[in-house]
């Protein structure tokens, strides 16, 4: 049993209408000083295989496929 | 300028019919051996204040009054 955690990301430059969002909730809410929040995804996997080497590989694939817009979003892959 | 992750993800227990869709969308894929998948959200924060426990104190407070339902969720606090 492998388990991952997936971050996805918006990559720097696009704009973030969910973060833009939260920033005004949280001025609304007393909260000051907030410079940006950037709001993401994330995803814990856990894979039946215990090959590490296989698993990184296809949890790579997952990211292209599915997980991750590539075109707008980063990903990072740790293996816990 | 203090920058931090926040990651909320559903507390264990805690039907995530997200990530049910997603391993039922990886399986169509052709992906075998996914035991689960349970999503969650990350928030990118980014506070002018130079202040590390005050920091600290107001992002715990943003968890707990906005980012994250804490019937159901659990969330991290990392500053980077």
């Amino acid at each position: 049993m492998i388990k991952a955690r997936i971050i996805v990301t918006l990559k720097n430059g696009v704009l973030d209408p969910q973060g833009k969002a939260i920033e005004g909730a949280l001025g609304g809410l007393g909260f000051s000083g907030v410079g940006s929040v950037r709001q993401g995804k994330v995803f814990d996997v856990e894979l039946e295989d215990s090959d590490r080497a296989k698993a990184e590989a296809a949890l790579k694939e997952m990211c292209e496929r599915l997980l991750a817009n590539t075109v707008i979003e980063d990903y990072s892959i740790a293996i816990t």
